[in-house]
Formats: C-alpha cells, sequence, structure tokens
C-alpha cells in the first residue's frame, strides 16, 4: 500500500449547503461507518412530496464494508431516513437511549423492528471496530441524550460535533463535556466536522434553563387555561413547562400525536420526571376550573393537521378555545413555516385566546452553537482540518471564514458539497472525487419513482389544470367515429364555462375534419394537431395554459 | 328622514383581517366614496392564482351613487385592482402626481387608459362633492407622494390614514403633515380608521434617511461592483442608493422591468433628482472598472422571474455575478418569502459575491407607523370612533387595545370585518349588516371563474396527479368496443412504472368483463366502478390517491 492510500474519507451525503437529511460516511481503508440518517421536508416546489432522503446508492453498493449507523441525537433530520436506509442496508444502528427510543418507534412504524439491530450506547462509551473506533461525547442541544462523535483512527480523532450548543446551565445538569473535546485537542484532532446552523449569529445561545423563567412569568396570573405548544422532541421543555405549570396548581394534559407517543417513553426512560398525580388525560380537562389546567400540544410551525391547528380550526375534537384562554408558542418559526402560523395565530386570536408568540417574551431558544460557542469548540480541538457541516452554502462559508479568522489557513478546511469524496491525510486535506448523491424524493409507499418529470407535469397542473380530448376514430378510414370529447379538471368550473367547452369541442373537430381531407393518418400528428389547436384557442379565450393530453381510441 | 338615518356608513371590502387588497368604502346618505382598490397575491393554496381583488359587486350594485375612488398612495395593494374594477365601474379616480403615474402604467398595460378618468390632486387639495369633500393630507410611507384622506362629511371628519409613518428627517424633506392632524382633531373628527400594519411593533419606525448613512458605511471600501435590490416603488431609497454610489464615483445601471418602468417616471416627475451623467446603460456596464459600477435591480423578495433571481441562477443575459461583486438586498422578506430569498441568497455566495442581507445592518426600514407614532395621531386627532384598518385580525386587535389603554371607551371601536356595514352617529359606533365581499381570483384574463372546485382539483393534482381511463363501448350491447387505455400525468413516470401501468389495464378491464356480465349499461355506475377499482388498486400498490378520470366513449 501507497503512504497516499493512507487517509481518511469523509464523504457527506446530505446536510451540505441544505438544512435536514444529514449523513455524513467516514471511511478508513475497508471499514466504512455512516455518522446520522435524516430526512428533509420537501421545498414548496416539491409536489406532493412527504419526505426527502439523501441518495444512498454509494452505500448500497459498499454496503459489506459498512460497520454501523451511528446516531448523534433523535431528531428527524439525523433519524428520519433510517427505516427507508435500513430496507436497503441491513447495519447495526448505534444510538443513546432516548434517541435509541425514538428510532424505534420509527421501525415499529416501518415493521422492520424485528429485522434490525439498535445497540443502545451512553455518552463516554466506544465502540471499537476493527480499524476505527467511535467514541460518543456529551453535547447539548434541543433534545435530551444529544452527542457528538469522535472516530479514533490511525491518522488522529476526526470529530463530528453533531448538533450542539454550550449550555452551562442545561435543564437536566448535564453539561456538553467541554473537557473531553479539549483532551482530544491536546493528543490531536485530525478533522473537526462541525455544525453550523447558527454561525451567523453573533454572541451565545441563550441557556434552555432560561425559558422556564419566562413560563414562570408568563403564566403569572393567567385566569384561564393554558394552551402551549413546542417541539415534542424537547423534553427539557416540555419539563419546563410542567413544573411551571404544577407550581400554579395545574394538571397537565397532552393533545398531539407525537407528543404522546414521545411523553409516555420520556417519562418511562426518565427524561422527564413528574409526579403522576399532576397529569390528566384529555378528556377530563372539564372536570377541573379553568385556571388549573395546563395542555401542552403539538403545531406550533402551523403544521395543518397537528392539535393546535385543529384547535385554531374549531375542528379538534376534544378543546373548544375560548375567550380566557392563553396559547403559547414556545418555538420560532422554521422558515417557510411563517405564513401557516400567523394564520393559526390568527385563528386563535378570533376564538378569543390571548397568544403570546415571537420575540417579545423569551419563550424560545435555539438549539444550535452562536459564533462564540462554535470558537469555542475550535479553540479546545484545535483541528488540523475543518469541515463544516449542517447548513446551508451560506453558513458554511460564514464558518470557514470564522476559522480563517481564528487562525486556521485556508488550504486546511474544506466547503464540502454532498457527494464530495474528501480524503484526509496527516498534512492535507482535498476533495478528490464524488460519488453519487442527491434527494430521494419519497411519496407514498414508492421510493424514488417521484422523478423530474413528474414533478414538473404535477406544477403544470397545479397552475392551469388538465384539458383531456378524447376521441374515437376508425381504424382503417382514419375517419371520427365518436368525439371530440372534452372533460377538464382544475382549470375552469364547467357549468360556469360552457360556452368555452362548447368552442373548444368545435375548433378540435374543424381540425380533426381538415385532417380527415388531408388524409392524415398517423395518431401522432393528429395528436400535436388536436394540442396545438386547443392550445391557441384556449389562450386566447383565457390567457391560461392547462396541460392538454389528446387520446385518440381506434376501433 | 328619521334621525336614525342620518349616519355616515364605513364598509371595508377589503383590508381587514388581512394584509393587502386594501378598499373601503364611504357613504352619506346617496354619495359613496371609495378609498382605494387594491390586490394581493395569492395564498400558498391558491395554486395558479395570478392576483386576487376584493369582491365589488356592492359598487357594482350602487354604481350611479359612486363619486370617484380616492387613491392614498400608488403601492400594488392600494391601486393593483383598479383596473379590474374601473372595467365593471367606470368612476373618476383621484391620486397624486406620482401615484396617478403608477396608476396610468396599468390602465395602459389593460387599454383603458382612454376611457377612465385620473385627476391628479396634490396634499392639501380637497375633492368637494355634493354632499361630502375629500381632503388629501400629506404623510410619510415608503413610497413618495403618500397621503392620508379627511372625508369631512356633515356628521364630522372620517380620516382614513392610509399607509403611513412618522418620519422627521424623510429625504424629500416634507414631513407629514402633523399640524392638520391636530387641526382636524380639535374641530373634532367623527371617526379614524387607522393603518395597523406594524402596531405589534414598539416604539418608532427608524427614518428613511438613517438607510443612507447605511448604504454610505457598506458601500466604503468596496472594490468590485455594487449589486442592490431593493422595492423598485420606493424612490426614496432609490435616490440614497444613486447618492452613496455617486459619491463613490460610480455609475448607475438599472435592471429589472419594474425599476425600468418606475425609474424614468420618477425622474421625469422631479421625484428622483440625479445628474443625467451618473447614469448608463446596463449594456455598458462592461465599458468599466467594476469599482464604478452599481447596478439597482429588482428581486428582493426572491421573485422567480426579478432580475437578482435570473443573476443568482445564472440566467441573467447581462450581468454575470462574480467574486469580488458585492450584493445588497435592502429590504426584508415579506412573510411567507423566506425560503426564495434565502434560496437566491446562497445562490449568489456561491458564486462568490458577498451578501450583505437580514438584520446586521439597518439596509432597510419600515414605511409604517409602530405603536408610538400609532399613539402620536390618535392624540393629535382625538377621534370619536375607531375602526383599526389594514391588519390581520390580531394586529386590529392589538389596536384596539391600544385606543382602549389611551382611554377611549371600548365600545366607540369597531373591529371591522370585510363586508361589515359600520354605521357611525355623532354618538356612536355599530355594524348594522354586511355586504358581499371577500377574494376574487384571477388567473389570466378570467374574472371570478377559478372557485373553490378548481382550486381543490389543482390541489389534489399538484399531490398526485391524474390517471384517465378511456374505454369505448359498444351503445347498444355495452360491451367494450377498445380499451380500456391509461393515461397518466404527475403520478409516476410510466416508463418506470410499466408494471403498474399493465396491472391497472388488467384490473380495470376485468371490472367492465364482470359489468358486461351484470349487464349493467348506466354509464355513471360504470365510471363509479372503474374509479374504484383503480383507486384501490392504486392506493395499495402505491399508497397515492391520484385523481382519477373515467371517460367512457360510445360508439
Amino acid at each position: 500500500m501507497t503512504k497516499e492510500k493512507d487517509n481518511v474519507k469523509i464523504i457527506p451525503l446530505g446536510g451540505t449547503n441544505e438544512i435536514g437529511k444529514n449523513m455524513t460516511v467516514v471511511e478508513y481503508k475497508d471499514e466504512i461507518i455512516v455518522v446520522d440518517s435524516g430526512l428533509k421536508f420537501p421545498d414548496d416546489d416539491m409536489l406532493g412530496i412527504d419526505v426527502v432522503i439523501p441518495d444512498v446508492s454509494y452505500l448500497v453498493k459498499n454496503k459489506d464494508r459498512i460497520k454501523g449507523i451511528f446516531i448523534t441525537h433523535g431528531h428527524e433530520d439525523h433519524i428520519g431516513a433510517l427505516p427507508y436506509v435500513l430496507k436497503q442496508v441491513n447495519v447495526p444502528v448505534y444510538a443513546t437511549k432516548l434517541t435509541a427510543a425514538l428510532i424505534n418507534l420509527k421501525l415499529t412504524e416501518h415493521r422492520i423492528q424485528d429485522v434490525v439491530t439498535v445497540n443502545i450506547v451512553k455518552a463516554k462509551d466506544t465502540i471499537k471496530l476493527e480499524k476505527m473506533s467511535v467514541e460518543f461525547i456529551k453535547v447539548n442541544h434541543s433534545i435530551a441524550d444529544s452527542c457528538a462523535l469522535a472516530i479514533h483512527t490511525p491518522l488522529g480523532a476526526v470529530i463530528h460535533t453533531g448538533d450542539f450548543k454550550v449550555d452551562f446551565t442545561p435543564v437536566d445538569g448535564e453539561v456538553i463535556d467541554l473537557q473531553r473535546f479539549a483532551e482530544l485537542g491536546k493528543r490531536g484532532v485530525l478533522a473537526l466536522l462541525c455544525d453550523s446552523t447558527n454561525v451567523e449569529r453573533e454572541g451565545y445561545t441563550i441557556s434552555e434553563s432560561s425559558v422556564g423563567e419566562s413560563f414562570k412569568r408568563i403564566f403569572h396570573g393567567v385566569r384561564g387555561r393554558i394552551i402551549i405548544s413546542t417541539f415534542a422532541s424537547n423534553v427539557h421543555r416540555i419539563q419546563q413547562i410542567i413544573e411551571a405549570g404544577v407550581a400554579q396548581g395545574r394538571k397537565i394534559a397532552v393533545s398531539g400525536r407525537s407528543m404522546e407517543n414521545i411523553i409516555p417513553i420520556a417519562l418511562d426512560l426518565g427524561y422527564l420526571s413528574v409526579d403522576e398525580k399532576h397529569l390528566i388525560s384529555i378528556d377530563d380537562i372539564k372536570k377541573y376550573p379553568d385556571n388549573q389546567v395546563l395542555i401542552i400540544t403539538t403545531g406550533s410551525q402551523g403544521e395543518p393537521m397537528a392539535a393546535l391547528s385543529r384547535m385554531a380550526n374549531n375542528m379538534h375534537r376534544k378543546i373548544q378555545v375560548k375567550p380566557g384562554d392563553t396559547v403559547v408558542f414556545s418555538s420560532s418559526p422554521i422558515p417557510g413555516n411563517e405564513k401557516p402560523i400567523f394564520r393559526t395565530i390568527d385563528r386563535l386570536s378570533k376564538l378569543g385566546a390571548e397568544v403570546v408568540y415571537g420575540k417579545l417574551e423569551s419563550i424560545h431558544v435555539s438549539g444550535h452553537a452562536c459564533k462564540e460557542e462554535i470558537k469555542l469548540i475550535h479553540t479546545l480541538t484545535r483541528p488540523k482540518h475543518l469541515v463544516p457541516l449542517h447548513g446551508e452554502f451560506r453558513m458554511l462559508k460564514e464558518h470557514r471564514d470564522l476559522a480563517i479568522k481564528m487562525g486556521m489557513n485556508p488550504s486546511s478546511i474544506v466547503l464540502p458539497e454532498n457527494g464530495d469524496v474528501i480524503e484526509v491525510h496527516r498534512r492535507g486535506i482535498k476533495k478528490t472525487g464524488t460519488v453519487n448523491s442527491g434527494h430521494v424524493l419519497i411519496d407514498g409507499l414508492g421510493v424514488g419513482d417521484v422523478g423530474r418529470i413528474v414533478l414538473r407535469d404535477r406544477k403544470h397542473l397545479s397552475e392551469d389544470g388538465i384539458i383531456t380530448v378524447v376521441v374515437t376514430m376508425d381504424k382503417e378510414s382514419a375517419s371520427v367515429v365518436a368525439g371530440p370529447d372534452i372533460i377538464t379538471r382544475g382549470f375552469v368550473y364547467v357549468k360556469e364555462a360552457e360556452a368555452l367547452m362548447e368552442s373548444s369541442r368545435k375548433v378540435v373537430a374543424q381540425a380533426l375534419y381538415e385532417c380527415e381531407d388531408k388524409q392524415i393518418t398517423d395518431w401522432n400528428v393528429l395528436k400535436n394537431i388536436i394540442k396545438d389547436t386547443l392550445k391557441n384557442h384556449l389562450y386566447e379565450k383565457t390567457m391560461r395554459r392547462p396541460m392538454i393530453l389528446p387520446i385518440i381510441m381506434e376501433v
């Protein structure tokens, strides 16, 4: 083996130049490990798509070399693609207790819980493989039980921060293991793969425990019910909501599927601690006076089917929002969700609720490190090389600029793109190639069969609808036997546009007669003539361009 | 006439419980005036819709009583519906000079400039009608030549603020006419109809002229080209951009249709003042060194067809963004536009440009009054009654709360909804009825023919596409002559799903045979059987629910 080949390969398959679907491959010789396996939610132009996952054809091709998938924490953008990936590449999964519980929920939903091995680890554990070993290191984040990974290779440690923040006063008392980062730094870190989500923000992210203080302040003096919405996976937030509610003598009820899934698990595993006497069923809220009720619910992002949206639309089966209720959004909008969130707020206001949201009150803090925290991690780990991860291009670039300002050599930093093969040697880092990568669009059961053509058609259909022209022709004489019939959906409401339909039938019939005169017998030519004739006619009459689908039935 | 009837009616037809499509009717006895005639842009669920305008069937029904449409300023949400409305109700329009010029652009586009009368007025002018008179009062806003209206009636003045802010150091030196508001207040204001857009924000809106200072700071030391994007109608912003650029020895070029439309008009009318020697054609930018070029452009909201988006996508015919370029977004995102804006920023960064955006630099200020300014107007005008306008429900409510805190009696305030008939007497205000109101959706030429069914179909089509099943049947025997043929769009890519298409054909054929056996001859029954059979088959195979369109051709 040449010296040249003694390198560690880093291949991001997701999470660079995007927020979401995080997945990074780390390779040493014939050994592959995968960090995280996340999904992201579709962009506006991905019509009808449920979720988006990374293209893992590289993993499928190299499946025999993969030693495991190591999960940093239990958020969707880190675990959401696991069921789809494991169906193609069944390798062991390693995760901490809460993360593993959330993974198992997913595997059960996909009915593969019995064929997949999920190994539960804890912070400070190290999984020894043949050539590499993977160490879990405690970090703070907006979900409990989050870890960074130190991937120990013969060339030095590769640190993957996962998602992190530095919280000196976390709700569970467990501060990020800065000492271990320092120790690794002293020994020499080959490369730092680091979260860039909040790198554009100055200063430090505020401690999660500060939110508890806000809750106490906001809840103080509220005489009606309190309905409070946050991310279901943020158990520390939920802990603080419960404590602030209980301190006021309120009973706690829960509404919303993901909340109802996660809270029992968190209670069971000890991530939430609350005397059961304070918990009541949502069915029992009417048995208590309003000032003794607090409801924790989902829908802080305005998701149309979530419990809070159903309350706002007066379609929740068990909770009717009324004057006197106080609704709290303990969240900030994920870009793109602003409109549905404000719609929800407005509808709740209209029902008479006081709605508390936005930046006026510190009722939400981020889970990601701001500039100063990122600098702290750089300082402690003093990495030889840097690969900024988890961020849009502008964030990765800002992260690079930050590292250069701290004294790092620009040649020691690679701005990655999904699919890049990044080789790290003891003294150097470079891109040496690419592997397949990209978006795999999941719609229903089908994996990957919604491609560009289908999306383009959906977009066309969504804008002006479709008009189908059917005509039955005699095979021999190429003359019209029946039709043309015109059927339309999403274009105009036919009852209001009878004249337009009638004129459309006429221009098509006329075109067909002319074709018969000219003895045109090629169905494709005929279809194109129908299409063009109708297109021009409709554009002239309506300035719209519906999709036109000419169908010739031959008898 | 009874005393009861001596009232002023206020009927908002748009702009309440929404941002946009502003339009308010003010009536005294048989005299009607209309304030503004705006559009709004479609919500995400209004697929394929170009713009949304108010339902003006009330105006059509009462067209003989309308004395004119009085326009407060030239923004789309105040003038955009004018061409559509004037085609139905051709009454005189009154507007200040710049506003009138922008209106005329629109009328020309719709080819009705010769049949409509647009009267040009100036601040302090009063238009005398038979029973009412309408006075234009100078206000500050993010477009020049903005006015509030004092509608003088025998019962007192109704003040409609239009959109406003209080700018003590405006770019053109013309401060809002606070003295006139005070004077009217002393004489007695019957009702205040007031902008609520920024009522949720504490304090004062910053002066437009502060943005000029930021430009100078940001431009300082930039060695490459400067490309700066803002709202085309904000001529004061453009004035400041030009001044900051010229001070640095830069030539000014313009790209983007609305910019190219408005700037010559603003120059011509004197709203922009610049020595012509500083202006160059976009075709000539390459004749100057990069540090002598400044390009003003459109697209600050990430609009997909705007000049800046085309630059970001490397599809602009005349400008290629390159390393060294500095791109400035002098704007803040309108809720809902965050994703396309960030996409544009990322693409520009990737092309190597420095992108300046967001809250770090004060490169944009709002055009709307914050809490303290609204309080100032209340204090000066001391209205007997208040109708908060221009805002979502939560804003109108916040405005009401603000007025109550200032000592107003809750019974003197009406929270309006579009279509409410609000009667104001000397000593009292109340809702007494409603008129038709709502959204009219414009798609292409058609006005109002895109209704709920069409939108529902477009949504369905956009999510899972369509599958058309055509079968030719013999009229007499009800037996299949040809088909079933299956054609699909936006569902699956047929070449990758041949097996699915084949199995679909088979289940439909099978169902048709069974119908023939059972001698089912009702085409509607047959269509439903085809639909259900195929629906179940496809859901089982794909978990998707495309629209199914069964077509029977009879021969």
